[in-house]
C-alpha cells in the first residue's frame, strides 16, 4: 500500500458529543423516565445451585403499587439461535438466564420480576417473593467441575466431553478446542531449555462505570419500543425478539449513550423482562441494575487455569510448545477458551505446537466478552514463559520476541497466512522507545510483554447526507464507546475536503440507521468506518454528476482531487468545483444529495501490542506501584490518534487491575464478597502514572485508510508485563493474579 | 401512461402512527421538558400601528426568576433572503415579524421576550416590560391602504407601485402581477352576457388545533438542539441561522408531531427567539403561545377584495374575464395575490383574459399560507360568476363548465401548456354521482363551485433500509400531517413486494433525514413519496445484485418480477427469491442493504376539483345548514384512498367554515376581538353532513404511479359552492363572505 496522503484523518479534532458528555448533557441509560412508568426489579437467587422447587408470589402481589410478577413460566423457554456460524448467539441460554426455569446456577440468578409503581414498592414485593429452593452444592472452580462425582450443572450437557477428558453421562464441559503443527514430541527433544508452569486468574469484571438500565413501551397496536444502553441495538431487537417469540420488525430499540461495556453490554439482561412487565401492565417499564446486581448477575470474563510448556534452543527460539486452557463459562457455556487458544501463540512462529482448550461451567454468573476476550490469561502464560526463558538464558526479552516474531507469511496458529502486519514494528519500536533505552531503576522491575487480536468485521450501515451549505451529516447504527463519532465525522471530512466541526455525526435508532451490527470486536472504526467511507465516496460520485451537470458535460469528463471535482480537460469554462460551490447549487441540479454504503468485511487486520511495565514493590506491606508504563501499538491507521491512545491507555490500566488487584472474592457457598467498588479494588487515576501511547502505523490492506482495530488488544499485554516486571522486582516467578498485597507479601516471606 | 396493477397502493392499511395519536402518546410541540428548562414569554403590542421610542426592561429584570429579557436591539436586522427566485423568503420581514424593531405593525406585534424559571414568572415580567409607543392610524383594509394619504406602514416601499395605482414616494403596495391573453375589448364586445361583480372575504384563519410551541437548547460549543412544531424543519434550522448570524450546520432541528398546520406552521415564529433566550442564560427555554397569541400574532390568510368582470356567449361559452385581485398580506409583503391570479381562470379556456393582483400591507398579522394559497377566494368569484351567467341563460352548472373546462394542451393562464389532466373527468363525475342526480329538495339550495391547484415538487430525499428479516425502515424529512407515513411505508410495500405492517416509517431531525423541503404545497406524497420510491427502487437493484451473486450469475441475467428476483433464464438451480428470502442472506453476500434518493421534481401534476353543497337556510335567523356535500377530485393516483378522502373533507370543512362563520373581527383601533375559539365560529362535527368524496383518478405522468398532490385542492371550491347553493336556497346574490346569520338575515330581510 502506497503512502496515503490525509488531510482530516491523523488530525485530533475535539469531539463531536464532548461537550454533552462533560457537562452532563447526554442521557444515558437510566436518564429516561416516561409518563406513567412502572419500575421493574429482579427477583434473584441466593444460592449459587439449587434446584426451584415452587414460586409463591401471592404476598408480594399484595404490596401496595405492585402490578405485576413474572416467573420463568411466564417466558416459554425457546431454542434458538441468533446469527450463523460460529459467532451464533444461544438464546436459549440466554433465555435461562435471563430468568431461572428449573435452576439457579449463580448467586444473583434471575428468578422472578417485579413491576410496580414506585422502586420502593417494587423492592419490598421483591422481597416477598417466596422460591422454594432445593440447595445443591455449587461448583466454584474449574478443577472442581472437572473432578469425578462433581455436580452437574447441565443434565443434557454430554456431547462436548473428548479425550482426555473421559466421560459417558453429562459433564461440566461445555465445549473443547485443539490446534496443533508439527511434531511436538520432536520439538520438545530438540529444545534445550523447557519451561512449564500453571498459571491461574481470577474472575473479574469489565467494570463499566454505568450499570445496565433500560425502559420498554409495548403500544396498544404491540409496537414496542426499548430504550437502552446497550453496544447493539440491532442485537437487542433481534434477541428480544426472538426470545419472546415476537416480530423483531415491531420493535424499535434506541440505543442511550453508553458509560462503558467492554463487551459486557452486549448480552441481554433486562430487556425482555421489560418488555414482558409492559405488555402485561400496558405501562412502560423502567429496570436499572444497582452495581451490586451488576457484579453478580451480568458476565463477568472467566477465571482461568492455563497449563503452558515451553521448549525453546539456546539462542531463544521456540521449537516446541503446548498448552492447556481451562476457562470458566459460568453457568452457561460460552467462555473464550476458544479464542484464548487462538490468540495464545500467534505472535510467535512456533514450527511444533499443540493446545487443547476446555470451555468449563460452574455456577457462577455466565461470563460476558470482556475485550479481547480469552487472549489476556492465554498472554499471560506465554509471555511469562518468555520471559523466564529469556532470564534463563540470559537474552534480552526484546530480541528473544524478535528472534520468534510472525511475519507477514507466516501461519497463524489457526490458520491462515498472515498478511501485512506490525508485530516487528511493533517491536523494533519497544526498543527504540526512551522506556526502554533508559536504565531500571534500583529496586524496580521492568517486565515486557507483547499482545495480540484478530479484530472483527461484520456488517455495518451508514448514510451521508450531504447539505446545501456543504456541510453533512452521518449516521451510523454504533453507539458510541471509544470516540467512533469523531472517526466517523473525519472520515466523511476526508473524503469530501471539508471540515470535520462542519460534518455531524448521529448514532441513530433500529427504525433509522442501517443495519449493524454490534459495537464490539474493535470494528467500529474499522467496518462501519468503511461504510462511511463508502457513502462518502457514494456522494462524491453524485457530486461529480452534479458538477457535470454545471458545466454540461458527461460524469466520465469529470473526476475527484482534492476535495474537488475537475474537469478530466481543463478549460477556462470549468473551474474546478468544490464540494461547497456544488452543494450551493443542489437544488438546481437534481435536489439533496445522500450517500449510503453497507459493508460486511472480512476479519479486520490483526493487531499487536507490547508494553512495557516498570513496577516497584514495598516488601513490607506486598503493596506494588507502576512507576512506568508505555505502551506500543499497531493501529494500521490512526484515525483520531488521542482516541487510539485513549484506547492504548484505557486498555493497559484495565489490564493492570486485573493483574494488581481485581478479583471476585467467592465464600465456600460460591457468594461473592465483594460486589462493590469499595471492595473489587479498579485502579483510579491516582493509582497509575501516565500511561506512554506509541502508536505505530503498518496499513491494514484490506481498509481503504489502513485502519486496524484498536480498542482490544491493549489489554492483552499487561498481565504478563505486570507479572514479569513483579517477578524481576522479587525475583520471584507469580503464576497466580492478582498479584495483589497479600498475594505478593506472602509470597516475599516465604522467599520462592 | 397504461393502467399500472399495483397491490398495496390503493388499499387502506391502519397508519403506522395512529395507536400512538389515538392513545395520546404522541409528543407535540409542547410536550417536551428538559431538566432546567427555562419558558419563555414574547411581550406583544398593544396597538395595530405604533412606532416603538423605547423600552424599559428595568422593571421586568427584577421580577425573581426573570433570567433574560431580550428586544429588537439583541438581534441584529439581518437582510437576506433564503431561498432562490419567486420562492425565496424574506427573512428581513420575517425577522423584523419575530422581533419589532422600530414600528409595531399589528396588534399583537413582538417586541420583547422573556425567559424565566416559570411561566408565571414570565407572563408577569412580560406585563412589566414599558414600551414607549407613539400611535400611528392604522390600516385595517385593502381600500384604506389604496386611499391617497393612507398611513404608510413601510417607508421604503417604494418600488412595487405601478399603474393604475400612480405613485411617486411610498405606497402600501408591496407587489403586483398581471397576467393577460388575447384581445379583452374584443372579448366583451363578442359577449351575449357580461356579468360584473365584487367579491369580499375576510381574514381568516387555519385554525390548526396545536399551538407553536419549541424548545431550544445551545449547548457550551454553540451547537444548538430545537425541538419544535413545524411543517418544515430544515426551515426553521436554515432561517434561524440565517436570522441570527449562525452556521446551519451546528443547529439540529427535531420536529415533534404536528397538530396541524395548513400552511401556518410554515414561517418562524419563537425559535429564534428561544435560541437567543437559550443563549443567553446558557438553558434550555421553552416558549408556547397561547391560542390568543395564535390567532394575533401568528399568519391568517388574507382578506381580499376581488373585482371579476366575465363575458360569454348564450351557449355559455365565455368569450371574456377580467379581474382585479387585492389581497391584504398583513404587516409585511407577500400575500398570496398572485396565486390567486393564477389560479383564477386556471379551470377555464378563455380566449380573452387580464388580471391583475396586488399585494397590499394593512396592520394585521402577517399572512401565512392557508391551504392552495390564495385560490379559495379567487375561485369564489369566478365560480358565483359563472353560476350567475349559467342562472341566467338557464344553462346547467356542469354543462356550462364542460364546456369551457380546460383540457390537455390548453394553455394555463400562467403559461405552459396542461398536460393530462382531470378537470373534465371530475366533472362527468359530477354528473354521474348520486348527489348530482338527486333532485334537490325543496327550500334547499344547492351550489356547484370547482377549484383549481398547482401542487409543489421540489426537494426531497429518503433512505430505505432493508432488515435481514424482510422487513424495511423508511426515513424522511417531512413531519406527517396527512398519513404522509403510512403512504410512504405503502410505496415501500408496493417496490418491494412485502406487506405494509413490515416497513417502519420514521420521520427523522434534520441531522438524520436528508435534506427535504416543508410539508405543503400538496407535496409530500408526491416529491417526498417519489424519493420513496425511487429509494425502493435503489434497494431493488442491489437485491438484484445480491440474487445474482446467490445464484452466480450477473446482475444482468436477474430482474426484478412481481416482488421477486427472477433469473432471465430460467432454471433448476435459480428458483425466484422473494425479498424475505434475500434477506436473510444479506450478511453472507455483502451485508445490509441501504436504498437512497434524492429528487427535485418540477412542479407536480395539477388537480382539479369540484364540490356540490346542498343548503338550507332559516329565514327567521338567517342561520344556514349544509345538509348534504359532495367533494370530486382528481388525485392522479390515490395511495391511500381513506387519507385522501380524509384530505378532501377536511378541506371541504375548512372551506364551508370559512364561507360561512369565520372571521377576524377587528375594533377600529385594529385590535381582533374575537381571538378564541368560542367567538372564532369553526365548524365542528355536528355542524356538518358526512362530506362524500369521489376521487378520480388521471395519471399524472410525472410521477411513477400518477400521484398529483391532494391536499390543497379540496378547500379552493368550497367558498363559490357555499356562496352559489346560498343564493339558490335564497333568490339572492351573496359577494362578502362570511355568510354568517346576521349578514344572511340582513339581506333576506332587506330582500335583495
Amino acid at each position: 500500500m502506497s503512502e496515503q496522503i490525509f488531510t482530516t484523518v491523523g488530525t485530533r479534532p475535539i469531539r463531536h458529543d464532548g461537550v454533552d458528555k462533560v457537562t452532563g448533557r447526554a442521557n444515558y441509560g437510566a436518564d429516561l423516565s416516561l409518563p406513567g412508568m412502572l419500575y421493574g426489579v429482579v427477583v434473584r437467587s441466593p444460592h449459587a445451585h439449587a434446584r426451584i422447587r415452587s414460586i409463591d408470589t401471592s404476598a408480594a402481589l399484595a404490596v401496595p403499587g405492585v402490578k405485576a410478577i413474572i416467573t420463568g413460566q411466564d417466558v416459554p423457554l425457546v431454542d434458538v439461535k441468533l446469527g450463523m456460524g460460529e459467532g451464533a448467539m444461544d438464546l436459549k441460554d440466554m433465555s435461562d438466564n435471563l430468568l431461572a426455569r428449573t435452576k439457579a446456577l449463580y448467586h444473583g440468578h434471575a428468578v422472578a420480576a417485579v413491576a410496580a409503581t414506585s422502586l420502593a414498592a417494587a423492592r419490598a414485593a421483591a422481597k416477598l417473593v417466596c422460591v422454594d429452593y432445593e440447595l445443591l452444592e455449587p461448583v466454584l472452580s474449574v478443577d472442581r467441575a472437572l473432578e469425578p462425582g462433581a455436580p452437574i450443572l447441565h443434565d443434557d450437557l454430554v456431547t462436548q466431553a473428548r479425550p482426555p477428558i473421559e466421560a459417558t453421562g453429562p459433564t461440566n464441559i461445555a465445549g473443547r478446542l485443539e490446534l496443533q503443527r508439527g511434531d511436538l514430541a520432536a520439538g520438545f527433544a530438540a529444545a534445550d531449555i523447557v519451561v512449564e508452569r500453571v498459571f491461574r486468574t481470577p474472575t473479574s469484571h469489565q467494570g463499566y462505570i454505568e450499570p445496565h438500565a433500560c425502559v420498554a413501551r409495548v403500544n396498544e397496536d404491540g409496537r414496542i419500543n426499548i430504550w437502552t444502553s446497550t453496544q447493539g441495538p440491532f442485537l437487542v431487537r433481534d434477541a428480544t425478539a426472538a426470545m419472546l417469540g415476537l416480530d423483531a420488525a415491531n420493535i424499535k430499540v434506541t440505543p442511550s449513550e453508553i458509560g462503558g461495556g467492554f463487551g459486557g453490554k452486549i448480552p441481554v439482561y433486562l430487556e425482555p423482562l421489560a418488555v414482558v412487565l409492559a405488555r402485561q401492565t400496558q405501562r412502560p417499564v423502567k429496570m436499572v441494575m444497582t452495581r451490586d446486581e451488576v457484579f453478580r448477575a451480568s458476565g463477568p470474563t472467566s477465571a482461568t487455569k492455563i497449563r503452558v510448556k515451553l521448549g525453546a534452543k539456546k539462542d531463544g527460539s521456540i521449537v516446541a510448545a503446548s498448552a492447556s486452557l481451562y476457562y470458566e463459562a459460568g453457568a452457561y457455556r460460552g467462555s473464550p477458551s476458544g479464542a484464548g487458544a487462538m490468540c495464545m501463540f500467534a505472535p510467535y512462529n512456533i514450527p511444533n505446537f499443540h493446545i487443547d482448550a476446555y470451555d468449563v461451567v460452574v455456577n457462577k454468573p455466565k461470563v460476558a466478552a470482556y475485550r479481547a476476550p480469552g487472549s489476556p490469561m492465554a498472554a499471560l502464560a506465554i509471555e511469562s514463559a518468555i520471559d523466564e526463558i529469556a532470564t534463563t538464558l540470559g537474552l534480552d526479552p526484546v530480541e528473544i520476541r524478535l528472534t520468534n516474531a510472525v511475519t507477514e507469511g507466516n501461519l497463524a496458529p489457526y490458520g491462515p497466512p498472515y498478511g501485512p502486519i506490525g508485530f516487528r514494528a511493533v517491536l523494533e519500536r519497544v526498543k527504540a522507545s526512551d522506556h526502554w533505552q533508559t536504565p531500571v531503576a534500583p529496586g524496580v522491575g521492568r517486565g515486557l510483554a507483547c499482545g495480540f487480536w484478530f479484530n472483527a468485521g461484520m456488517s455495518s450501515s451508514a448514510t451521508v447526507m450531504l447539505g446545501s451549505d456543504g456541510s453533512a451529516a452521518v449516521i451510523t447504527g454504533n453507539p458510541d464507546i471509544g470516540g467512533t463519532r469523531a472517526a466517523q465525522a473525519m472520515m466523511v471530512a476526508e473524503e469530501l475536503g471539508i471540515p470535520v466541526e462542519r460534518v455531524r455525526p448521529s448514532v441513530a435508532d433500529t427504525d433509522t440507521a442501517g443495519f449493524t451490527e454490534i459495537t464490539a470486536g474493535s470494528r467500529v472504526c474499522y467496518a462501519t468506518g468503511m461504510a462511511v467511507i463508502e457513502a462518502s465516496r457514494d456522494v462524491r460520485e453524485q457530486l461529480r454528476g452534479r458538477a457535470a451537470k454545471i458545466w454540461g458535460v458527461t460524469v466520465d469528463e469529470t473526476r475527484w482531487e482534492h476535495g474537488r471535482v475537475v474537469p478530466v480537460t481543463p478549460s477556462d469554462a470549468r473551474t474546478p468545483l468544490t464540494v461547497p460551490e456544488i452543494a450551493a447549487k443542489l437544488a438546481k441540479t437534481g435536489g439533496p444529495i445522500i450517500g449510503r454504503a453497507s459493508v460486511n468485511p472480512p476479519m479486520a487486520g490483526p493487531s499487536f501490542a507490547a508494553h512495557i511495565c516498570d513496577i516497584q514493590v514495598d516488601r513490607e506491606t506486598g503493596v506494588s506501584k507502576v512507576v512506568r508504563y508505555t505502551a506500543v501499538q499497531d493501529a494500521g491507521k490512526a484515525v483520531h490518534p488521542s482516541y487510539v491512545e485513549g484506547q492504548m491507555q484505557g486498555g493497559a490500566s484495565q489490564g493492570i487491575g486485573w493483574a494488581l488487584n481485581e478479583e471476585y472474592i467467592y465464600s465456600a457457598a460460591g457468594v461473592m464478597e465483594n460486589a462493590g467498588f469499595l471492595d473489587y479494588r479498579m485502579p483510579v487515576a491516582s493509582d497509575l502514572p501516565m500511561i506512554d501511547a506509541l502508536i505505530v502505523e503498518v496499513p491494514h490492506p484490506g481498509h481503504p485508510y489502513g485502519v486496524r482495530g484498536v480498542g482490544e488488544v491493549p489489554i492483552v499485554p499487561p498481565l504478563g508485563a505486570v507479572a514479569n516486571a513483579m517477578s524481576h522486582a522479587t525475583g520471584l516467578r507469580f503464576t497466580e493474579l492478582p498479584l495483589s498485597p497479600p498475594r505478593v507479601l506472602a509470597r516475599l516471606q516465604q522467599g520462592t
